[in-house]
């Protein structure tokens, strides 16, 4: 059976869908990391194998003979001629190092299509390469493409130099605020016991120890959002201002996004990705009520499906 | 002769002030950093040892015996039991590892001083351990001690936590606010260029490379706040309102200090060291200003002495 492969490959996780060329679901996948640069290039492609074997396995339940005819890969930090070439090589490894007898290949070289993780995530969420995908969860980025195929990207520039909006970005304000309230320089906010109760910590002094001295890094520091999502859900006036800056930044973002490839009067659907718009304190609510303030036309929903399968359709597209 | 040792050892360089017991310099040394917790306990003592030898070299042109009778080590990082206890044996191994002939110990416990750098900067920029000094360079705090010995520490808390108003902090955003320029969502500001050719990039999104794939550490990015500077001398918004959030963060911090442990009618000394004061945007003059304006009596004054013989300065005291 002539099928698709759209594959997810992530900082955490590897995400591989098998459909038939009308775009039926027939397998699905998972691995770890395949984000090549920081794993390195073996590394990841054992990961996407892995993804693929395992969605193998679901898909020959419906079919004893996968024969691929097209594949998309939609890679995080994926844009540069180098990275191109880098993950053409590895989709050659696929084909040549194949294990599964099951399965056979057949790629024309105009099948083959790699892309930035945004896209996929737009084309899975609105099921439609037609959109604005509001990415945020440990980093942040605001992708957009209209009916004429013109993209637009804001943000996406990695926890130093961007990815305002972020749950890396409220976890490090929260923690700035919580010490600035220590020293005895801002208004009163229960982050600080918070965040020593969460962390265990005998003083918040220890907070130094725990970011710096234990090598943590910027998915460790994300993945403390919450605390100032509880803490803004519970009424505390710092979490709720550092909530506001974060849906602030993302609203400035998707706006920029509309402004440049959009027509205000045109109804544009926006889909909302990542793990900050699943906290407790309303967030997303606020992001919502803001942006169609701004633009009463825009229709904001949740992933209609996972960007796996959005790979699956661009790949699809293809043929 | 009896001397006394006054040791900055800080992240970059360690630098040794040799003493008479009446406070006159005889030698001064430099060497390289002596933070253990990033280089290890042997390396930080050698560099230590290193300094105290140049000195020593320098020293000997005033006296053919050096006997140590009083140190005091002021390092970067130091403030935990643990920290002390590393200290005191490097400064065990320095007096047992004697290799110049002239120098002699005769240290009692009790003459052996260990503390933060904060404390040795604020005694050599005053010439004396009451008052506030305002450390701002690549990372920032402010530390003050007033006539009964009672001291407040504000900020310090590194490039993730806080170290507002510091080069990193102005250099960071900066560079965001560049991004945000080039992605189209806000006010047009020079630095876009002014970091481009500056870092000689073909376009802004090589940034990304320099930024994250080089392994950039802090002291580089805080390398670049000269750019800001450079930026807001000529006018620029953007800069300047960077420039002002720093000012604005430094003046905040030096007055939790005053009202902490100084009267607000008292003449209180305070000392800027560090390398933002250097910058030609009159940055030091907005905050003498904005300072002022708070508290008519501070005397904000440059550095008289370095934080090497602000620490020997304290040894004597022991005495």
């Amino acid at each position: 059976m002539n099928c698709i492969l759209g594959i997810d490959g992530g900082g955490s996780k590897t995400i591989c869908i098998i459909m038939d060329d009308a775009g039926k679901i027939l397998g699905r996948g998972e691995a770890g990391a395949s984000n090549y640069q920081s794993i390195g290039i073996e590394a990841a492609q054992k990961q996407i194998q892995s993804a693929i074997n395992q969605a193998t396995i679901t898909a020959l339940n419906h079919t004893n003979n996968i024969n691929i005819i097209a594949i998309c890969l939609g890679l995080a930090g994926v844009s540069r001629p180098e990275d191109m070439e880098v993950v053409k090589t590895i989709v050659n490894q696929l084909q040549n190092s194949q294990n599964i007898t099951a399965i056979t290949w057949e790629l024309k070289p105009s099948h083959i299509v790699i892309c930035h993780d945004a896209l996929i995530a737009l084309m899975g969420g609105v099921g439609d390469a037609v959109g604005i995908v509001v990415a945020a969860g440990t980093g942040s980025i605001v992708f957009g493409r209209n009916h004429q195929g013109k993209t637009k990207r804001v943000g996406g520039w990695g926890y130093i130099l961007g990815d305002e909006g972020s749950a890396y970005k409220i976890a490090v304000a929260g923690m700035q605020a919580a010490l600035k309230y220590y020293d005895g320089r801002s208004e009163t906010t229960i982050l600080l016991e918070n965040f020593q109760q969460h962390l265990q910590l005998e003083n918040i002094e220890k907070l130094i120890e725990v970011i710096y001295r234990k090598e943590w890094g910027v998915k460790e520091i994300a993945a403390l959002a919450p605390i100032i999502d509880q803490a803004a859900s519970e009424g505390d006036k710092i979490a709720n201002r550092i909530i506001d800056e974060a849906i602030g930044e993302l609203v400035i973002a998707t706006s920029t996004v509309i402004n440049h490839i959009f027509d205000s009067q045109q109804v544009v659907e926006i889909v909302t990705t990542g793990s900050i718009w699943l906290g407790k304190c309303g967030l997303r609510e606020r992001f919502v009520n803001s942006l169609i303030d701004k633009y009463p036309l825009v229709n904001i929903i949740y992933p209609r499906h996972e960007p796996a399968y959005g790979a699956g359709l661009l790949a699809l597209k293809m043929l």
